[in-house]
């Protein structure tokens, strides 16, 4: 036991010091072995049995020691351990007070590098603006060529004077420049045209005019931007003249008896006739019991000077380039026709070619002529396939009294308009035959049927076309719209019309329809088709479009008391553009070479030569190198030229157009606080002309109310009434050819709006913006297309949430677009997007832009706008279907793509820098 | 010592067994008390002192313990340990062995895994194929309309009837429907035009033809594709009827002798005239002498029914739509006519306006009339600016020899055609006055004017152009080119001469360029021209043109052995479009349809109305909705019409456009292994129709060497010297629209490829590829462009080694292009690619569109080609310069995007799928 209770007491001595070595030891040790027996474990799995012989090694070591050194050296080691503590306490308190003030240093560095950054973007930008300024400066002062004046009116002052009249046998060779005269139509006179009363002139004529014609052309003609009231100051007289229609003058009516009951010596009696008629048109619309037929009013009577605007002609009688043809008065006065007319797919019909008609027996011509034209016709249906229909019928059934028809073989035609349509609508072709009398260049009878056809969407097939002119052929195109063939082609027929694909009927049959639309339709497209061809002849450009002047929102004023000083940026932005001084797009510079240059275009592509423009998305472009020699003006080349990246591509617009700014247009109901949001999101951003809210609310805007610093002028705009297609209405506000309509709660990154502003300079008749869309077929009900908003690979509609517009299209909204549409969308209050959709796409037959991965937009935290309704969707598959029925077809085209920057998720040398930061 | 001894020994007893407790239970604890330790450390930096107090309190329990027990224990614990190691052992030998088990289970996994997907691709790929077969046979079965057989030549096969002469007062009134013969011009007829041998027939005629003319216009006559041998099979027949040249025959000329000495009976004595000329074109191309006049040649001649084609018309001769205004033959005689050009930039020369001529008196002619105008421009440039030059000259200096000038009031030329040259080079206008008589709608001399003018890039301006005809003006606008303005406008010409921006001069001058370079500018020029206005007159559509037949590369076949089993594809690729047979583009549909509708744009802007296209770049789509309506024969909508992205996407073309495939076009140069490579490369490729090889070398390609599957028919063709030009050779094996022009190392992968080919179906018209490079303005020198491959955010070309283009472009390669440029392509072995950009953006005026971010394709271990050299940019600067002077201008636009997939780095709710997995 004493053995024992030495032990223990050598234990009790020895416990403490001896195990804190141990432990030491082991302390020491064991982690190092830990970590070596983990690794070992880790590497093979198996232990390894070394470690546990050195630890043993060590303890041996250790039990050799002298116990009282121990002793002590652990007594030393606890006051080192003591003093160490505290050490650490102290360095752990040092240690927590430099870490906070370190942290403090470090935020001070981060915000003086912000602020370092920014001031070094704002110096760069102004360096750029400075440039962009001094530019601007140099072409100032390089500018050689004069700021031309707007167009100023220079107008005659006077009546015609009183010539003396010219011999009847030279004015067959009447021409513009024979018996023009062009001293009364200034080029700036903007083509003034004096229209004769109907009411108190034309009973002078000796001729009646149909009342329902008189009332519509005094009307339609009030529209007209060229009619004036004072005869002293117009370059074109118009004469309304009324119809020949024989048997109600003559009591005795024979086929003999057509020559209009023109009261020659009343004629001349006509207040500015000035002795020879001089820049007189004489007007004969056609357009009672067509049925029966309607003459020429003019054939024998002595007119003097004046040009004649008809849709009958004899050859001797038309004078090229200066007679007009004109469509008979079959339609409404004016307004949507779109109603009447059939839709154009599918584009094989029925009938392959259909015809009603009789014709009476003509008298003196070759009566074999026609039959044997006939024989080949009834020879081409009886060798046709079984599955080419023709609908033929060269009697009318009922037969038509043919007592009035003009003797030169001429087709009547059959039935009613009603049941022509029936007809018609079902027939791929129309056939029309032109009179067995070759003398007639046209006659209404013609051109009834061709209209016809045209409205129907019967593609006419003129035979005899070589030997025919139609309306207003001086200046459209009706190659892309009908099929003229000679008689002497008759058995050709067949094969030519087969060998029209579906694609080619389709384009044939819509250009018919845009051209019937446009210039034949109603009386008053008619008439305007009428003045405008005259106008185009003499070079004058037409009269400016006319912006909306809205009401301003705030006192008499557009712009909104400023209130709140601009915040600070709180991050330092990309630069993405200089910042310059609101600098308008240049406009209506082009008002006579539009009509050089497009000539073409404006009538047969656009359907727009009613109206001046601006500008156009039209424009052509300076070339290349011009731009460098003597054509520098605007132009500001990236890199000056040499081209580049980063930094030179931010600086500068490039591209092929000279420079230019946006407008924004927003369009809000009553939601001042995201409307302020918004505009506060577009500060500092790069080439922003103008902020144009449209204010949709009954109140006005609260002046009082924090309207944040934009950057640029915000104007706000009263809409008279709520309505979505305000969004669109051409304000005189908007001074740029680029804009950028966005919803008020629309988040776009300026990155974003400046790279789409910049494919838009690319595609300026397109919409080119974020949101895409599309067009899906219904494959349920297989009866129309479906509004489709999920993520496809395709679209065919971008929204104007956020899109890019050219402002023609501002314009053609409002006088394009038929009004049923407007007033769907009013009714609705939706589809305003898609309205404008159709309509680019139908004027341009090209596809929306979609830019950038972005797709949606709305903010997150904004209230729930329309679009989250239920209802939202169906309603809009129902505007594609109503769209569609309106237009005829669906002129939506899709495209399978995006554009995005250039050197976007590229690759490239750490030395060069991309287009944009982040797209 | 004896407690010493005893404490040893039993240190010596204890020593194992206790330690290894001892350590046991550290082991056990310290770990914990490490990772505690460790972790607190970590914390928070300083230690804990507790886990101390744990250990040593597990020793003292230890420390109590009976030490016989302990021994049994140990060794208990050594038997155990033994056994357990022996155990772990064998455990880690079956460990071993379960290892590599599940090793090589798991890659059989993994390859049965990947045959899987590879499978499931390649099922669905037969799934989607088939689907694809299924349509295409129900599109079989149902189409309705058979198959139109190509172009069959219709012939008449007899020499034109005698017909008794018409009577000559009717002749005024000829007409193509009352004069001509359509009976010997069936549509399909190709318009054969037979020429009488002006060295046999027209000394019959009485004219002495120019021996120049008659040898060119023999010669240029052979080129055209009209032109037959056979007179019994023509349609036309065309009789070079020489000048009027009266002080050449008449032995005294007098200013009143200007009457053709045209030997009427000699006319109606030629072989075919059957009795009234009809289908005869009396052709009388001025070109002696023009500065002193060149009169018509058939004034009071009667020639029955033939048309006349000269350049001097008067009023009552001239029969509109039947006679043709033909330029003067002062060009050469064919060939490149870029040389005699001056560039088109500066868009403002040195003079507005200029103007050299001199008017010999006209006889009974009003002189005042001229006088006055005269001196209305004068005053005109009196009262100009300083800053607006004017060369006007109404008197010669010297003056011109005026005896020989028609009596009409016509302004003769002055001096040289090198001194005019000077002149009109300098001048933005040319003045062209109209002669004072008139009775003339257009003179020999006027059209000389317009000639010279257009040549020098002066614009045109007539006075009095209300009453003048210009060359072929039934196809041709004029208003694109010149600006025609009423004599009665003079004092309003200033005005309108400066209200024409820079970017309207540039595209006049541009465009008249393009009109006299294609249809007046050589003697070829001008008869083809004639020949082809009169043949769209007839609707008959022009010849198909011709494509290249290249030699077979391998004995007679071009289809290389096939030696090489296809390999298996090593990853499971995505799906990207169904496998297809081969299907070639439809060809020659349109035939009738490309006159109608694009009757304007042939002539006016893709300058080439001499040839008929299987197919081009511009033709019409089917709307939308009659895809679902009767048209959808060939469409491939997305997801059946539903549209969708993912396997929908990918499984359909969708688009506006029928289902299509391409055609590779490879240029190589003796690399067959390269070329083998990339014919591996394209196995499985969708959409691909053809591989074309154009094998440069002067040997045969090895037929023993192994041709790898490309999973489409490999053709090699042999061009006939190695050319780059040989890349566009329209070989007549290309099926297709689309033509990929790749490089034989190019490396794109198939999802770019096949999104570039989606592309290039919605812009057909334009270069669609990878590889972007731009124009950049020398700004060291200031004397043009230059070649730059730089990252760029803009670009103004697409290398052709690896681009699509329409078939269309390779003739329009070597059609429309001057031939110099191709020249300098051989001379160089470079730029071809640079030629093609400009050939298309000189026809479009579109940029092209870069797709995707790839910006480089050469395979990394090729070897180094051409591009490396170092020379090679210097070549391209150069090549850029030349080909401007070239054309006048340098036609690149800019473009400031790239086109990516839609949904490309789009983030897209996870049940959704992109449109390609990389792009």
């Amino acid at each position: 036991m004493y053995f024992y209770e030495r032990f223990c007491q050598w234990l009790g001595h020895l416990k403490l010091s001896r195990v804190i070595l141990l432990v030491s030891v082991i302390l020491f040790v064991v982690p190092l072995f830990t970590h070596y027996y983990l690794s070992k474990y880790d590497e093979t799995g198996t232990l390894s049995s070394n470690p546990m012989r050195h630890t043993l090694e060590a303890l041996g070591d250790i039990s050799t020691m002298n116990a009282a050194d121990l002793k002590l050296r652990i007594e030393e080691m606890l006051r080192i351990k003591a003093s160490v503590s505290t050490e650490l306490r102290e360095l752990e308190a040092k240690r927590g007070r430099l870490q906070r003030e370190a942290a403090a240093a470090s935020a001070k560095a981060d915000s003086a590098k912000a602020e370092h950054a920014r001031a070094a973007a704002e110096l760069q930008r102004l360096r750029v603006s400075a440039d962009q300024a001094r530019i601007a400066q140099l072409e100032a002062i390089r500018r050689d060529s004069p700021e031309l004046a707007p167009p100023l009116q220079i107008l005659p002052s006077r009546p015609p004077p009183i010539l003396p009249p010219i011999a009847s046998s030279s004015e067959v060779h009447c021409r513009m420049f024979s018996c023009f005269d062009h001293s009364r139509c200034s080029l700036t006179s903007g083509f003034p045209v004096y229209l004769y009363d109907p009411d108190v002139f034309v009973p002078l004529a000796g001729a009646e005019v149909d009342g329902f014609l008189k009332t519509t052309l005094k009307q339609t003609l009030g529209y007209n931007t060229h009619i004036t009231r004072d005869p002293n100051e117009a370059c074109v007289y118009l004469v309304i003249v009324g119809e020949a229609f024989p048997f109600v003058k003559t009591p005795a009516p024979t086929t003999d008896t057509y020559k209009l009951l023109l009261n020659e010596t009343a004629i001349k009696r006509l207040p500015y006739w000035g002795g020879d008629g001089r820049n007189h048109v004489l007007v004969n619309m056609a357009r009672r019991e067509l049925s029966v037929g309607s003459g020429d009013a003019f054939r024998g009577a002595s007119i003097g000077r004046a040009m004649i605007a008809q849709s009958t002609f004899t050859h001797e009688q038309f004078r090229p380039g200066f007679d007009i043809v004109m469509p008979p008065a079959l339609g409404p006065p004016g307004g949507d026709v779109w109603a009447d007319c059939a839709p154009i797919a599918p584009a094989r019909r029925k009938y392959l070619l259909s015809f009603q008609g009789s014709q009476p027996p003509p008298k003196g011509i070759d009566k074999d002529h026609d039959k044997s034209l006939i024989e080949a016709l009834q020879q081409m249906v009886k060798s046709a396939p079984a599955s080419d229909l023709f609908h033929l019928q060269f009697e009318c059934d009922p037969p038509v009294e043919k007592r009035a028809v003009l003797p030169i073989g001429d087709w009547a035609l059959c039935g009613t308009d009603r049941s022509r349509r029936a007809v018609l609508r079902d027939s791929t072709f129309a056939l029309i035959l032109a009179p067995a009398d070759r003398n007639y260049v046209t006659t209404a009878l013609l051109q009834a049927r061709l209209y016809e056809a045209l409205r129907s969407g019967a593609i006419p097939v003129i035979l005899g076309g070589d030997r025919i002119r139609l309306p207003f052929d001086e200046v459209l195109d009706w190659r892309r719209a009908t099929v003229s063939v000679p008689r002497a082609r008759v058995p050709e027929l067949h094969v030519l019309l087969r060998a029209l694909g579906d694609a080619d009927l389709l384009a044939l049959r819509r250009h018919a329809r845009v051209l019937w639309e446009r210039y034949l339709s109603s009386v008053q497209a008619g008439v305007d088709a009428l003045l405008a061809s005259l106008r185009t002849r003499l070079l004058i450009p037409a009269r400016p479009v006319s912006p909306t002047v809205g009401a301003p929102a705030f006192n008499d004023s557009y712009y909104p008391p400023r209130l709140e000083p601009p915040a600070v940026d709180a991050e330092p932005e990309e630069t993405l553009g200089p910042l310059e001084a609101p600098y308008p797009s240049p406009a209506y510079r082009r008002n006579f070479s539009v009509a050089l240059l497009h000539g073409y275009e404006m009538w047969n592509d656009w359907g727009e030569p009613f109206a001046l423009y601006p500008q156009l998305p039209w424009d052509p472009v300076v070339t290349s190198e011009a731009r460098f020699m003597g054509s520098a003006a605007g132009f500001r080349p990236v890199g000056a030229g040499a081209g580049g990246s980063g930094r030179e591509f931010s600086e500068a617009l490039g591209g092929d157009r000279p420079r230019e700014q946006f407008t924004v247009v927003i369009l809000t109901y009553e939601r001042e606080t995201v409307l302020a949001a918004a505009l506060a999101r577009l500060r500092g951003l790069p080439y922003l002309n103008k902020v144009v809210v449209v204010w949709n609310g009954p109140s006005s805007p609260s002046s009082v109310s924090s309207w944040p610093e934009s950057g640029a002028p915000v104007a706000v705009v009263r809409a008279p009434r709520n309505s979505l297609n305000n969004r669109f209405l051409p304000y005189h506000l908007i001074d740029t050819e680029a804009v950028l309509c966005v919803d008020d709660d629309a988040h776009l990154r300026h990155d974003e709006i400046v790279f789409a502003f910049r494919v838009w300079r690319e595609h300026r008749d397109r919409i080119v913006g974020f949101p895409g869309r599309y067009h899906a077929w219904d494959l349920n009900f297989n009866n129309g297309f479906l509004y489709n908003s999920n993520y496809s690979c395709e679209l065919s509609m971008v929204l104007t949430g956020a899109a890019f517009v050219h402002r023609y299209y501002l314009w053609a909204y409002w006088r394009t677009l038929p009004a049923a549409i407007r007033d769907y969308v009013d009714e609705y209050m939706n589809c305003e997007d898609i309205a404008m959709n159709f309509l680019v796409s139908h004027i341009t037959r090209k596809p929306p832009v979609k830019v950038t991965s972005r797709w949606t937009f709305r903010c997150p935290g904004c209230p729930v706008t329309l679009s989250a309704d239920e209802t939202h969707f169906h309603e809009r598959h129902k505007c594609i279907q109503f769209f569609s029925q309106v237009m005829g077809y669906t002129p939506l085209l899709t495209t399978q793509y995006r554009a995005d920057s250039v050197l976007f998720k590229t690759r490239i040398p750490h030395d060069k820098q991309k287009c944009f930061k982040f797209i």
